[in-house]
Order: structure tokens, then sequence, then C-alpha cells
């Protein structure tokens, strides 16, 4: 029974014990850490943030990094709805827990609707973008066995996850369209200025694999 | 019978068939195009460059990645040795390809003496920093399934190269060290642009992992 913020916590970090590096626990970590400062700036409710940015990717646990995020944000939102039955919190709160973890997702379907949600969604964005987004991106084409670059492809040539892939496919393909993809201004805000160092850091990442600077 | 450069390259390529992303043919042809670069620069000897650069890493086939580099440029010249026998080379500048392979490690107890040594120690190491070498240091911990990040840990701390490794321990414990260890002018002031590069992503890797940013 989840009596306490601690108990979440706790069984959160229990989902996340096998994870790849790419999408564990400190993951989590980030998301909240950033939901604390964008629902601060935004006068979101701390308290449904809080409990929903630990709670966002438990759905995660079991799935295999390469499947992708097909369904952990409903699985998610299921866990949290069984999860929340003991703790002492108010009907509507716990709804928009759920339906921040519902709405979370890049690809999702449906838009996050309350201020929570659009928070959520923005801080679990921000963290694929910036200097993070960029050593996330290649952590995780180094689980898949990737290369370091492929030149010869175009984006948009082969499905998303194989051992063609690469970091710099990733951010052609989708870590540069984040920003356009924010939900609140100070995410916006914080968007703008990663994806700056994004293109930065890009740029010269050709230059130096063609041999220059 | 290796009779033309052709021959050598197309040698050396087989040898990394299976290497991982980190280590593999796309490291060595980046730093044949560095060799290049710096070799015309610093008025070096680019027929005995070539080819050392071509030939530099292929005695790390069948190593395994976490092994790391222990033997492979012994290895390597010992191999390279071989394969030079049938080419039509003068036997100073077959000495000193196999001297270039034989001395380029970052650890190596021999220094390189040779200014095509040099060249090619430079050029190994400059692909090891920047936004190349950032992206390298991610793709290897993704390949040992090591974390994203790791706060708590001192660089000093572990042995390489565990699951407790990061892109960031390794820029603090190696990569950070490497423009003081360049042989050439050009190295050095390439060495210098991209570790200043360098400390500004990690600067901000540090300070959008604690959530700010």
């Amino acid at each position: 029974m989840m009596r306490t913020l601690e108990d979440i916590v706790h069984y959160a970090m229990t989902c996340f014990v096998n994870a790849p590096g790419s999408h564990d626990w400190e993951h989590t970590r980030r998301v909240r850490n950033l939901c604390r400062h964008i629902g601060t700036v935004e006068g979101a409710d701390l308290e449904v943030l809080e409990i929903a940015a630990y709670l966002h990717d438990i759905g995660r646990a079991g799935e295999q990094p390469a499947k992708g995020t097909r369904c952990h944000a409903e699985k998610g939102a299921q866990m949290a709805g069984e999860i929340l039955k003991g703790y002492s919190i108010g009907g509507a709160k716990r709804e928009n827990i759920i339906h921040c973890i519902r709405n979370h997702r890049f690809r999702g379907k449906q838009l996050p609707e309350t201020l929570e949600a659009k928070v959520l969604f923005d801080a679990d964005k921000l963290d694929a973008i910036g200097a993070v987004g960029i050593a996330r991106a290649y952590l995780f084409a180094g689980e898949l066995g990737a290369k370091l670059h492929n030149p010869d492809m175009r984006p948009e040539d082969t499905e998303a996850y194989s051992r063609e892939d690469t970091g710099y496919r990733e951010y052609r393909l989708k870590l540069s369209k984040i920003k356009e993809r924010m939900l609140t201004r100070e995410g916006r805000r914080m968007a703008e200025e990663r994806h700056r160092f994004m293109e930065a850091f890009f740029e010269r990442f050709v230059s130096e694999y063609e041999g220059g600077r």
C-alpha cells in the first residue's frame, strides 16, 4: 500500500533495476527536477507534478529498449491508477496524475490537456535535447551496436532503430523537431536554448568527421 | 601479396568487419584524413603517413573492446611488417611505417621519434576529442551497457572500463588531458580548439543534468 510519497518513489525506483542507461531512473530524476522548475515558473500544482514525474515511465519496465515506447504511457497510466488507490489524495488530483502519465509521449495520439500534463510533456522532451540529449542519443546508439555516423544515409532511409542508426540521424529525424512541440512558455524557452546548442554540436561534429577543424 | 595501395586499403578494411562503432573503419578513415591535413602543414612524408594511417589499428582485429588497447599497436606493427614485405617501397620508409604503428598509442611506453609517427599519434588522439570524441565516448559507454552519468563517482574511483563508467568520467580521466600530449604544432592547435569545445559541452551537460538550463 502506497501511503507516502517515499513509498511511491521507492516503488518507481524498483521498476528501473535493469533499465538501460539511456532510459533509466536518472532520466526520471532529471524529469522530476525539470518539472519542479517549469511547474514553479508556470504556476502548476507541484504535488500532482511530483507524483506524475516519478511515475511517468514505470510502464517501460520489462520493455525492450529497441521496441521503443509503443504503449508504455498507457501501461504506466494503468499501473499508476492501481498504485494511487491507497494514496491519500483528492480524486481530481489523482485523475490529473493519470492523465499526465497517459499523455506524455512525443508520438502520443492525445495531447496533454491540463497544465501539469503540459509541464510533464515539456520536461520529458527537454531531457531528450541539449547536451544531455546528445549524450543519450549516442549512448542509445551504442546500446544497439550502431555506428558512430553514417554519412551516406539520408534520415528517411531506414526504420528506427537499427544498427544503421546514428546519433546524427536521431537528431535530424526527431530531436531537431522537439522545440516546435513545446506546450509551455518556460519549456519553449529552455528548448530553444538547448536546440541552439545541439545545432552547434552537430555542425562541428560533421565538419570534424570530414577531417576538418 | 600487397602490390598497390588499394591492396593495402582493402586488406585493412577487412580487419574491421565486426568492429564496434566506437573503433571501426570510419575511425581509420578519419585518422587518415587528419594525417593528410597535419602532414601537409608539417611537411611530413605523405606516402609513409597514408600507409601508416590505414594500417595503424589492424592489430585491434579480434580484440574485445572492453579489454582496451593493451597490445594492439605492437601486434599491428608486426602485421604491417609481414604485409609490407611484398610492397614496393624503400627500406627506410617501410621501417618508418612500422615505427609509426608501433608507437601511436596514448599509453604507449615509447614515444614516436619520426615526424610521421608524431603526426599519426596526433591524428589518432584528435579523433578522441572534440565533438567526435564526445560522441565516441558515449557510444563506447553504450556498447559497455554503462550509465549516462554517475555524479557520485570520482574519476579515480574505479578501473576503466565498467558499467559504472560514463562519458564524463572518460573526459575527466583521459580526454581532457590529450591536448597536453600533442607532438606537432598543427596537432596542438587543433587539439586546443577541440578541447575548448569539450569543456563547453561538459559544463552544459553537468548543469542540464542537475535540472538547470
